[in-house]
């Protein structure tokens, strides 16, 4: 995402960030070390089996029960809660409830999606249905969304209302963005409006909620609240637009995915309805092979070779596809940072806002 | 239950009721009334086809999307919520959001449960996992359990924000009872107290939300909100006493279920625990049987016949297992009305609470 891209008539300013890495991995450690306590305590409030299964998710043992190193994920939506209740002049402290309460809904719907779709990997480890069956994932994802209300709402403050009540509404674009994602499965066509508002569903509602709720929680107004979200939902698709590049031509020792995954899932990701949407002769030729690609039985399609992948891949980047989303990106990145301006909070921690938007953006490939 | 029972040396007072049934009829009619429109209108907000599926699962269409007549079942919920409003001097309308709230978190446990219970029929119809597929059940499960916190923190009060506590609270309880449910069903053993425990998770808590949600929404103090939960809790546990009796010796025409419905499952229900628990012959035999049986394969113990099955329900029965039920749904329903005594209410309101309790322990066998 180095060069200025002529996309569509329009010309996309390059948003090549010198991303301050320190600068973001203190914010991320810092997110990190005040939220896992407070989460770790919420888990142990579970009922037995339901505490194990949920801290093998969160990968702080392994299956057969020994403690493990846990690699919790980079974090970004804890640190985005604590500097979200700095933009409200508050300690980032007051940001902890909110943070905890963010990623207990996001991995209730990890913990759902995962059976949903029949994922049997996550972050390099066998997932939570794999390991302990189908109605473990049901009810422990239950049991943390639940528990995401008890720790804000037993603040028993008028601020922890307005806040369930964000986060309340995050999650249910978070399971339309899911109902979304199943439906487009069955479609031939999907556009490339249906998918960013899919994409804005399932990433973006939940980072809006991120970036809002430590604000919520130290006393913002709606109006500064309804702004750091628009900040987080577009930092949201800016981050999916990315991944969904990477998706396709990630290297796999960088993402720990397969080569091609997205084109093995048959992901109707930005990128491919994008190049579908182009026009032209590889938009035509993409389109006639992927409507065959989507009648060949599951297994005939995993016996695909690299190079078939790769054929569609090219076509893909040949009709458009793949510049498209880059540049989609850099304008969410852009919008993000925009909404930024219109929230008066001190320079310090708009400066950090804008790291953890340049970390999110410019990923290893 | 209308004659005296020598239980466990303590004497039980006979609790007959002579229930007003034109005045419960007229009291469900009023809770139906006035929350199935606002119900309604909560399940279309969700994205099709979580919608329809809803509608599905709610009996209002059938598997074809035809209107149906839709059997919500008795609706002792939201006619508690109602009165529990009127009990804090409030207009029953003032219950309606959290009837709705109950009812939404109610179906969601009931989706999720089918699932994971692997049951095909609920009221006489195929259960949503079995005909729109499990990702739907979870995925409308999900929704409902996020719409009923959505329908009360929209109100924007304070009460709401109390109200949504205890109902989350009453969630995470619901959720506990599941899951000793499932890991009782590997167990050889179960104590009557984990049982009462388990139900009082799956049934009272939420019973006990339903009888004080309206209250909190109404304004009432955390000990009147306490104290009609009590009442409903304990309701709930004399609810359930009444179907442990029924789901082994209820008529199946009565109940819509199989002969020794909850026998064929193999569930280990309250009259079941306190017969083994009970010592002596019948008792002992039971045990060795019921051993047995819990190693046979599904289908084998499928195909017992209804000898086999009058077998088990006889000893049952002779080591005690049956009256010492009934004469806990006696036990649990005096504790019940006790509570209504700690309320200041006018007394009109308590009678019909009193009422709506004779009618949910005296069914039809």
């Amino acid at each position: 995402m180095s060069t200025t891209t002529e996309t569509r008539g329009e010309t996309v300013t390059p948003a090549t960030p010198a991303v301050d890495f320190a600068g973001v991995i203190a914010l991320l450690e810092r997110g990190r070390t005040l939220a896992t306590p407070v989460l770790r305590a919420a888990v142990d409030r579970l009922a037995p089996p339901m505490d194990t299964v949920a801290a093998y998710h969160f990968g702080w043992i392994d299956a057969d029960g020994r403690p493990a190193a846990g690699d919790g994920g980079k974090a970004v939506r804890p640190a985005l809660a604590l500097l979200s209740a700095q933009a409200a002049g508050a300690d980032p402290e007051v940001g902890v409830p909110g943070a905890v309460a963010v990623e207990l809904v996001h991995n209730f719907s990890l913990l759902h999606d995962d059976l949903m779709d029949g994922d049997e990997q996550r972050r390099h480890r066998d997932t939570v249905w794999k390991v302990h069956g189908p109605a473990q994932a049901i009810l422990v994802g239950d049991a943390l969304f639940a528990l995401a209300g008890e720790i804000l709402l037993e603040l028993g403050t008028v601020e922890a209302g307005r806040a369930t009540r964000r986060l309340t509404s995050a999650t249910r674009k978070l399971i339309d963005g899911q109902a979304q994602d199943i439906s487009y499965e069955h479609r031939e066509r999907v556009t490339v409006e249906e998918c960013l508002e899919m994409e804005g569903n399932k990433t973006g509602a939940l980072l809006a909620c991120a970036a809002s709720i430590g604000a919520v929680l130290g006393g913002a107004d709606d109006r500064t609240a309804d702004t750091l979200e628009r900040y987080g939902y577009h930092l949201g698709l800016a981050f999916q637009a990315v991944d969904d590049v990477l998706g396709i031509w990630g290297d796999p020792v960088s993402t720990g995915k397969q080569t091609w995954s997205d084109l093995r899932q048959r992901k109707k990701s930005l990128p491919v309805v994008a190049a579908l949407a182009a026009g032209g002769r590889a938009s035509e030729d993409l389109a006639q092979i992927l409507a065959a690609d989507a009648n060949k039985p599951e297994d005939e399609f995993a016996d695909f070779s690299e190079e078939e992948f790769a054929t569609r891949a090219a076509l893909i980047e040949e009709a458009g596809g793949r510049d498209w989303t880059s540049a989609e990106a850099r304008r969410q990145y852009a919008t993000a940072i925009e909404a930024l301006d219109e929230v008066d909070m001190p320079g310090e921690v708009r400066d950090q806002f804008v790291a953890l938007a340049d970390f999110v953006v410019v990923r290893e490939r």
